[in-house]
């Protein structure tokens, strides 16, 4: 019997990126079309203690059913960390553990979203919120990303014209264009949003992972009233994991532990204990450094061999921390036709369609550097600089 | 700034379970109330290796990202076990797994379920699928269950008449009522199945726990064209990892698995991986003999002090698997009231009430014995029937 579905699930994009990194998953390949972290820098040995440690001293309450907010020592400590890295007071009762930021989407919509509702999002943006947000069937506004974060007069439209109930953003290292939002912008848009009645879901899963440059202030420290913020573990621990969670409070937070329930119950708790062990016996700051020396050497070898390889009419992001690269073509040049001809040389990327809504054969493409070491990443930018030579007659 | 909250989240019930867990937190407590398999039973040591195996053969992999169907030798085990149980031919690409079974229920209603359409469900019927339906805001139609199973016009109405989407149901040891299908009845109800558009959804989570008759056959083995099978390790490993799954096929896999990414992107492959060790390694037939075993003395434990020490006039369920009993006061006398007075002499258990829909002051209540040694049970039971005989005026 084939049954009929639900008009939501008919909504949702299939995921392009999927069957890209399917075409991708040959070895000879120089692939910059993945967004995984370095498995090279999973703390391994770390983990193996906290195993051990968690399953001897309390296994029957690591392997056991657990509560749906989430283990509170795990949430204590992320709101220690908001005080100590941003100076930011949040109670860990503020604090909702998700089964990655991935289900935190997932959640907002189930609690907040009707039916046709509006939406609001950066263009280009993060795939997994267009398809986590299309299950609830919202109208999708989108705000054009300039190279130092989002255009205000499209986002200020969709606030006040618009009134979109919610407006997704990764203001940091943003997926898929590397970009970050310039102070300057922070506080334009946080002065937008002052006083709406939108609210501004700040995703902020690489915002450990800063390189280059200063930390800038979070929309959760400029308007909170405004802001949930969403963060994760899977860049700075291991995603495997899928630990993430949800900032929210009062009566928001109560209706997303209710749909939290209905959904899994809770996230992994093994998991949970395991990631809190390791968090209590070593520093993850120096975790963390190591994972940004290794993503900032490899950043800086892609930025160099594009300024030696590209056409200089290719504009880049640049980017100041996490795991991705945005390149610019030519205005009419189609990324997707380029990824064909690319792949037949052995090279990958994803073309920028699937992070638009409705668009194809737009002029933009992803690079990850996360993944590949420096000679690897120079070798790729050569061979594409190559094509890109070619197919631009020169 | 409060959210205005979506339509589909004030439909959900509140854990009224929850609120119970919660009143009988305290140690000194018999509780009867909880519904967590026996933690004392899980597998421990064979955890710890199979957890130091995969650390030390493929860290990489197991601590990165990974698909959304789940690990494929984890699906491929399921697939031979059915076959092996069941003598029941289901291909591994037919197997999601999913983050407990609970979220199966939530895929269910996300990729089936438009605002209204119509859903079954046995009375007294599992709290967590109501909770998990509502979120897409069916229409419920129960039918009512008899000692040997569901009643059969009422079921037959909501297939015929009603013309349910999905009819939800755990023919073996249910929860809450312990009360297994029998055969006829599978028969009867797989009959009226048959060609209809109505697709069953087979909660199976305790279908491995019998200690006492013959295995029946299930709805996924009389009428699979009309079946889903949900499974979950759980309740026959450890259930702090989350893992669980849906048997599927065709287009409805496919929304499935696009639905899954939407919601979390994949299961904790951590999890996977080390169960599927765990699985490689050991005998689970064995492991799971233990539970039985366990299990099995603790129910004759309860059903002989209920016997010795309730009225007569209260029936019970009898259960041949599973961790829930059912009893049935007098008509008109409230289980909500009993527990009130039950808590004051520190016995609890879960009443009725939760587990129907839009009813109060039920007649019915819910007794786990999984947790809890053959003495706490009959001290427990025996409190309990002597406050019956009390109210009761005997």
């Amino acid at each position: 019997m084939d049954p009929i579905f639900s008009d939501r699930i008919t909504d949702v994009p299939r995921s392009f990126i999927r069957e890209i990194l399917k075409a991708t998953a040959d070895e000879s390949i120089i692939s910059f079309a993945g967004g995984l972290p370095n498995r090279k820098l999973f703390p391994v040995e770390e983990i193996r203690k906290a195993v051990l440690f968690i399953l001897e001293h309390d296994a029957g309450d690591v392997l056991q059913y657990s509560t749906t907010e989430g283990y509170p020592k795990l949430r204590q400590w992320i709101a220690d960390r908001y005080k100590k890295n941003a100076g930011v007071t949040i109670a860990p009762e503020q604090i909702l553990i998700t089964s990655g930021s991935q289900q935190g989407l997932d959640l907002l919509g189930k609690v907040l979203l009707n039916d046709h509702e509006h939406v609001g999002i950066e263009e280009p943006g993060y795939l997994g919120a267009i398809q986590a947000f299309s299950l609830y069937r919202p109208h999708f506004h989108t705000a054009p990303l300039e190279w130092d974060g989002i255009n205000l007069s499209a986002f200020e439209d969709t606030v006040r014209r618009q009134q979109v109930k919610l407006f997704y953003a990764v203001p940091n290292f943003q997926n898929p264009s590397g970009i970050t939002y310039s102070t300057a912008k922070r506080v334009a848009a946080a002065e937008i949003l002052k006083g709406s009645s939108t609210l501004f879901v700040e995703d902020d899963p690489y915002g450990e992972l800063r390189f280059l440059g200063e930390r800038k202030p979070s929309f959760y420290e400029l308007v909170p009233e405004n802001t949930i913020l969403l963060g994760s573990f899977s860049k700075i621990f291991a995603p495997s994991f899928r630990i993430g969670w949800i900032v929210a409070a009062g009566p928001l937070m109560e209706k997303l532990v209710i749909a939290k329930q209905a959904t899994d119950l809770h996230t992994n708790y093994f998991g949970q204990r395991l990631l809190y062990r390791y968090l209590e016996e070593n520093d993850l700051d120096i975790h963390i450094q190591r994972i940004r020396d290794a993503y900032g050497r490899q950043r800086t070898a892609m930025v160099r061999a594009i300024q030696e390889n590209f056409p200089p009419s290719i504009t880049i992001s640049e980017p100041e921390g996490g795991m991705f690269l945005w390149a610019q073509l030519p205005e009419g040049m189609s990324a997707l036709k380029l990824f064909d001809k690319a792949l037949a040389r052995k090279v990958a990327f994803v073309p920028g369609d699937p992070f638009y809504i409705g668009r194809q054969h737009t002029n933009t493409l992803r690079l990850n550097f996360s993944c590949l070491d420096e000679e690897s990443i120079t070798r790729g930018i050569q061979i594409l600089g190559q094509l890109l030579k070619e197919e631009m007659g020169r």
